[in-house]
C-alpha cells in the first residue's frame, strides 16, 4: 500500500493505493457522516459493489444508485436523476458520496457531490487506469452536446482510494486508454520516465507490482502540477499534452468509436510533430518510439477519412482555445512541455501531412 | 454613490449602489473579457436591458437570453438552456456573465457561470430590493422539485452594480418581499436597527435616500456576516432567521401563493415566539411591533389551514436540518441570534398555537 498526499486550496488529500482496498473502504471514511450514497455504474456494480457495501454496512448508513455504463450517462439528465435518488434516500448536507467506478462515474459523481446543496464530500475509487488521472485534481464535469465536459466544477475529493485488484478485470482496450494517460505523465514530467513505459507489453498480464509502479509515478505527475495550478491558470494545461487533436477526434470521430487514449495517443504523435515544427528539435523527441510503441499494442490508425478544416475547427472550439485561436501544449524537449498559441493555416497543413502518413490515405 | 467591499476565501468584491448605476455598466468591467454574456428575465428585459447594452456594445461584444420572469426558471431544464446559448454565441472561459434582474435571475445566472466550462466570473445586477440579500455572498443555485436551491454552488461575484432607480418599477408586493429581509438584518444585526425599519411605512413612495440607507445597512449586515463565514458552517446561518417555517409555508402553500419576503415575515414571528418560550425573553423582543408593522403595511395573514404535520416535516426537510432534526435560528435577545435543535413535539404544539392567534382560525 502506498500513498501519495495532494494539497489543495481548500483541503488536503490522500490518494492510496494497493490491492483489496475496496474491502477495507470503511477504513477510510474519518468524519461521521449522516449517510453515505455511491455512485456506481452497471458495470462495476457486478463486480466491486457489494465488497463497498459489506465493507461500510457495519458502521453506516449506505445507500447507492446505478448509472448505465459508459459517457453518455455523463449528461445533465443522469445528472438530475442521480440528484433526485440522493434527494429520496435522505442524502443531506452532512453526507458523503463514493464514486465507484471509471472516469465517467468519477467526474458524474465529483459533479454532483460540488452541486448537491451547494457541495457535499465525496471519495473517489477509481476502477480503471484511465481514472488514475481523472480521480485526482478535482476536476469533475458532466457533458453538454456542443462538447464534452463544458458543464463542471472543480471539487477535490476528501480521498482517492485505489484498489488495483479492480484493474484485473479491464479489457485490452481499457488498458490502452489508460496507458496512453500514463505515457503522457512520463513525457511531460521534468523527470521523464518514458523510458519505463515504451518497455512495457500491454498484451501481457501486468503484474500488480509493475501496475502500482506506473500507476504511482502518473500520480505523482498529476498532483504536483495540481498542487502549484489547481485551477488550471498556468501549468496545469501541461495535462493538456495531446488532448487538443485527441478531443477533437473524438468528437469527430463520434464518441466511443476510438476510446479517450486511443484518441490523445494520436494526439501526442501530433503535439510532437508541431513541436518539432515550431522548435526544429525533431531528434530530441521519441516520436518514433512513441508511434513504435502504440503500433505494438495496436493503439488503432486505421481512422476514416477526416476533413482537416473540421478538425480545425473542433480544436478552436476547446475549451482551452484563447479568443478562438488553437493553444497547443508542445515538447520543447523530453519532459519540458510549453503552451503556444497555433496558427490555424500552419496547423492545417501540419495536420494533412500528419494524417496522411500515418493513417496512408 | 455608496461602496461596500466584501472580502472572500477567493476574491474581493465591490457592492456599489446609486441611481443611474446602469447607464454606467461598462465602467465596472476592469478585465478584458472575451465577450460577455448577459442574463435576464421577461419583466426586466423590456425595462432595463437596453440601458445596460448599450453601455457595453461600444467597448465589448455583448450577447444576451431572456428567461421567462418567475421561481420557475430556477430549473435544470432553463439552466441548461441558459447554459446552451452561451455556448451558441461562443461563450469561452475568459467571459463575463452579467445577471441583470432579482433573486431567480441572480440565482440561476450565478449558478450557470459557477459552472460553465468549470466556473467563469459574473456580475449581479438586482433590480429588486430583495435582492439585496441573494446577489451578496456567492450563493447560487437552481431549485429541484423536492425543495428550493438544492442545487448550487458558492461563486461569489466580481461586482455587485446596485442601481436604486430600477426599485422604482417594483409592486407593493415585491417591496414588502424584499422590506422582509430588510427587516431580518436589523433584527440580527449586532447593532439592531430594527427602530429605522419600524417607523417606515412601505405604502409610500420611498425616496431613494431612505432606500439607500436602508439597503446599505442590510448589506453591510450579510457582508459582514459572509467574510466571517462564508461557507455556512457556523454564523452565516443567522441569516436563515425566519427562514425555517418560512420555506416550510412557501412550499405547502404553493411557490407564488404568498412571496418569499412575505413567507420570512411569518417565520420571524413565529421565531420569536420559539424563542421566548425556550429563553421566556418574550419582554426583550418586539414581537408586536413587528407584527403590528407586518399587519401595517399589509403582509398577507390570511393563510388557509395548514397541517400542522405537514409544516414540520417541511421543517426536517429543510437543507439546514441535521439528522432530520429542525433546527432554527432564535433570539436570545434583539441582535443576538442563537442555533438551536428544536425537539418535534414542542414545536408543532407551539405551530399550532401560534397560527390559530395569527389566521385566527
Amino acid at each position: 500500500m502506498e500513498t501519495i498526499t495532494v494539497k489543495t486550496s481548500t483541503n488536503k488529500y490522500d490518494v492510496t493505493i494497493g490491492a483489496k482496498l475496496r474491502f477495507e473502504t470503511s477504513k477510510f471514511i474519518t468524519k461521521p457522516y449522516s449517510s453515505i450514497f455511491i455512485i456506481t455504474d452497471s458495470n462495476v456494480e457486478s463486480l466491486y459493489l457489494q465488497d463497498v457495501l459489506t465493507s461500510l454496512q457495519k458502521d453506516h448508513e449506505v445507500n447507492y444508485t446505478i448509472v448505465p455504463a459508459g459517457e453518455s450517462s455523463k449528461s445533465v439528465r443522469v445528472y438530475f436523476d442521480v440528484i433526485t435518488q440522493g434527494l429520496q434516500y435522505g442524502l443531506d448536507r452532512h453526507g458523503l458520496i463514493i464514486a465507484l467506478g471509471g472516469g465517467m462515474v468519477g467526474d458524474l459523481a465529483g459533479f454532483v457531490s460540488s452541486t448537491f446543496m451547494r457541495g457535499i464530500d465525496y471519495i473517489q475509487m477509481p476502477t480503471t487506469i484511465l481514472a488514475h488521472d481523472s480521480s485526482v485534481g478535482g476536476k469533475v464535469a458532466i457533458n453538454h452536446p456542443e462538447g464534452k465536459n463544458l458543464i463542471g466544477n472543480f471539487h477535490p475529493p476528501q480521498a482517492v482510494i485505489y484498489d488495483v485488484e479492480t484493474l484485473h478485470t479491464l479489457t485490452q482496450t481499457e488498458i490502452r486508454s489508460g496507458y496512453a494517460e500514463i505515457a503522457k505523465h512520463s513525457l511531460i514530467n521534468p523527470e521523464p520516465f518514458w523510458d519505463n513505459i515504451s518497455s512495457v507489453n500491454l498484451k501481457d498480464a501486468l503484474s500488480e507490482e509493475v501496475l502500482m509502479e506506473h500507476l504511482l509515478k502518473g500520480i505523482a505527475v498529476k498532483a504536483a502540477i495540481v498542487e502549484q495550478d489547481e485551477r488550471e491558470s498556468n501549468i496545469r494545461q501541461y495535462l493538456n499534452f495531446g488532448h487538443t487533436l485527441g478531443h477533437a477526434l473524438e468528437a469527430e470521430l463520434g464518441y466511443g468509436k476510438i476510446t479517450h487514449g486511443e484518441a490523445v495517443g494520436i494526439g501526442m504523435l501530433f503535439a510532437m510533430r508541431v513541436s518539432a515544427y515550431y522548435y526544429d528539435n525533431h531528434n530530441k523527441l521519441p516520436y518514433q518510439e512513441l508511434l513504435t510503441w502504440l503500433r505494438a499494442n495496436h493503439y488503432p490508425f486505421d481512422l476514416p477519412r477526416l476533413q482537416i478544416t473540421k478538425l480545425v475547427d473542433r480544436m478552436k472550439k476547446d475549451k482551452k482555445a484563447r479568443n478562438h485561436n488553437v493553444q497547443m501544449v508542445l515538447l520543447k524537449d523530453l519532459g519540458k512541455p510549453a503552451i503556444e498559441l497555433i496558427d490555424d493555416h500552419n496547423l492545417a497543413i501540419l495536420l494533412e501531412k500528419f494524417l496522411r502518413e500515418l493513417v496512408g490515405y
